[in-house]
């Protein structure tokens, strides 16, 4: 990415192990992110760019001389963030914060829509997908993997940390990608009731498939004065943020019931919110959320996915190759497409 | 109160029954919260002033025709909101945002520093202190069942709601009543470790006692490095807020560990505060806390006074008759006295 609204596809050295705890993985599948749209608003201008993408499943090309938990030839998912996975806050389930880890496309590591990529903390980082070729397996199969990677585990995280339960009414705010699997997480953690907050009819139609209840279209206090209508007066026990923009915020506050849960997983486009009297601290409500930890749920998750309990892959619904990446960005901008997989 | 600084003892008739669900309770002991501090330093001027106080124990005097569960001569305790206790909001243990309730020196319920004290809904609100008469009853005791109408309960709610738990690291920033309080409910919950952020000496020695394992005196970037050089870098599991101003929010988001939990319960003296990537999101930082639902505590609470199993009533260290309440103010805002109880 070289601006905003400025991609390019373009030609780099292929990357080589660095360190002894790196791998290389050959790109099976990789995709843009609704995060990835935020630069793509407001990056300035540069002439030396920079690349870009955190999501992918590959094959193991090669392993640093510390790897022991992955082999050339295996199939992996990469979470979207790099990990050590045996520090004390990997252990307690916090694998985005580890001290020893951290994200793609950034000055120290390449980001992951390109052919190859090198992972750090490789043993860490790396999961491996059993008893699946990918070279034969369905395109569905490997679009619900992908989604292992960042945006299902995304909405799972926000399910997770909201403490979704059976019985619980939840909100979630927003019908983006990661809005659907937070609904679809939400259903398999036993929601009562699933509202999906969301305007465009194609998106909350899969939203009802994963597992919304109800959806509201209207926003700002009308959406709020719907919610609230929808559950009694009282509100949602739980709600899941997947926008990251000030009004989503705004809206979680509003219907959420006292003494409930707002799980933000849309990273915050701004620093300071209310959390005073009049929005969080009357109500008792809890704040919560954060980039999701996808290596502490991944073994989990690629076993739902092989036993087919789960289709989190329904989220795309455009494949480009790689060389058209710049289409796939515009296409989501656009929001002709929901979530656009990229493929070498 | 008719101004900042400017406390009136004055003659008020006494109170009524106005609803059938209302009951008239006699003080035994009031007191002056820290939160009272607040108006004493920013109200306006105002000929009629406003009545104060929202911390009892008391003996029922009469009972409106509806209440069942209080009968007159019972000693009772106070909670400083009054609720229905049946609505769903109550049964969640919310009670502080019952639809029904509300809170005492307000414009519809007097406050309770005075003589006489109408209790609405008081089937919901009042619990009785089984075989006690506070006509003989030691100081101590009283002392301590008085912290449960508000300021023990308060610090209660924070490790409630911050999880505390056997294995974890606690800090307390504050060493105000409240913030001692959070200490000793947090000894309760079984923390390993209790760091308590405080200055004042006579205050944090009390700290110790009720269970703080270290003390770290200083504030701000200094303060932090000290609580995190304490934790191997990582910080605390849970923090507990027990001041309600800026620096004591930054200063929370400094020492908690990722993923972990702060928890407030000063009341804040602000609305917008950092929540962003940099403050709590990019650690997956919980924000908890609000009013805290007494009445949800409440029998266990004063199970634990009556057994001697907890003696927060230490942190009274004046009292002073209702007629020299304004001198109750000047103490505690000069920080002479830590918490002021009034007796009639």
């Amino acid at each position: 990415m070289h601006g905003a609204g400025d991609v390019r596809v373009g030609q780099a050295a292929d990357p080589t192990i660095q360190a002894p705890t790196d791998a290389i993985v050959r790109t099976v599948r990789a995709c843009v992110c609704g995060s990835d749209l935020h630069p793509y608003h407001s990056m300035p201008a540069s002439e030396h760019g920079q690349s870009m993408g955190h999501e992918l499943i590959g094959v193991v090309e090669e392993t640093g001389s510390a790897v022991t938990s992955v082999r050339p030839g295996d199939f992996v998912v990469v979470p979207f963030a790099y990990s050590d996975n045996t520090c004390p806050i990997c252990r307690d389930g916090f694998q985005t914060a580890c001290p020893h880890g951290g994200f793609y496309a950034t000055p120290d590591v390449p980001g992951l829509q390109a052919e190859y990529a090198r992972i750090p903390q490789a043993d860490g980082t790396l999961v491996v997908v059993p008893d699946v070729d990918p070279a034969t397996a369905d395109d569905a199969l490997l679009a619900s993997l992908l989604t292992l990677s960042d945006v299902y585990l995304t909405g799972y995280h926000a399910a997770f940390m909201g403490k979704v339960a059976p019985g619980k009414t939840v909100t979630v705010v927003g019908d983006g990608a990661v809005g659907l699997s937070a609904v679809l997480a939400a259903r398999q953690l036993g929601a009562e009731r699933i509202v999906l907050m969301g305007r465009h009819t194609d998106r909350t139609d899969l939203g009802r498939a994963f597992g919304a209840t109800d959806v509201v279209a209207a926003r700002g206090a009308e959406g709020v004065q719907e919610v609230l209508d929808l559950t009694g007066g009282e509100g949602a026990h739980v709600v899941l943020e997947a926008v990251g923009h000030m009004p989503a915020y705004e809206q979680s506050y509003g219907v959420v019931r006292a003494g409930g849960v707002i799980s933000r997983v849309g990273v915050p486009q701004y620093e300071d919110a209310p959390v005073g009297f009049g929005s969080l601290f009357g109500k008792n409500v809890t704040l919560t959320g954060g980039p999701a930890p996808v290596r502490a749920y991944l073994e989990d998750a690629i076993g739902q996915v092989l036993r087919g309990e789960i289709d989190p892959g329904r989220v795309f619904d455009r494949v480009l190759p790689l060389d058209e990446a710049a289409e796939g960005y515009r296409a989501m901008d656009a929001r002709e497409a929901l979530k656009v997989m990229l493929r070498p």
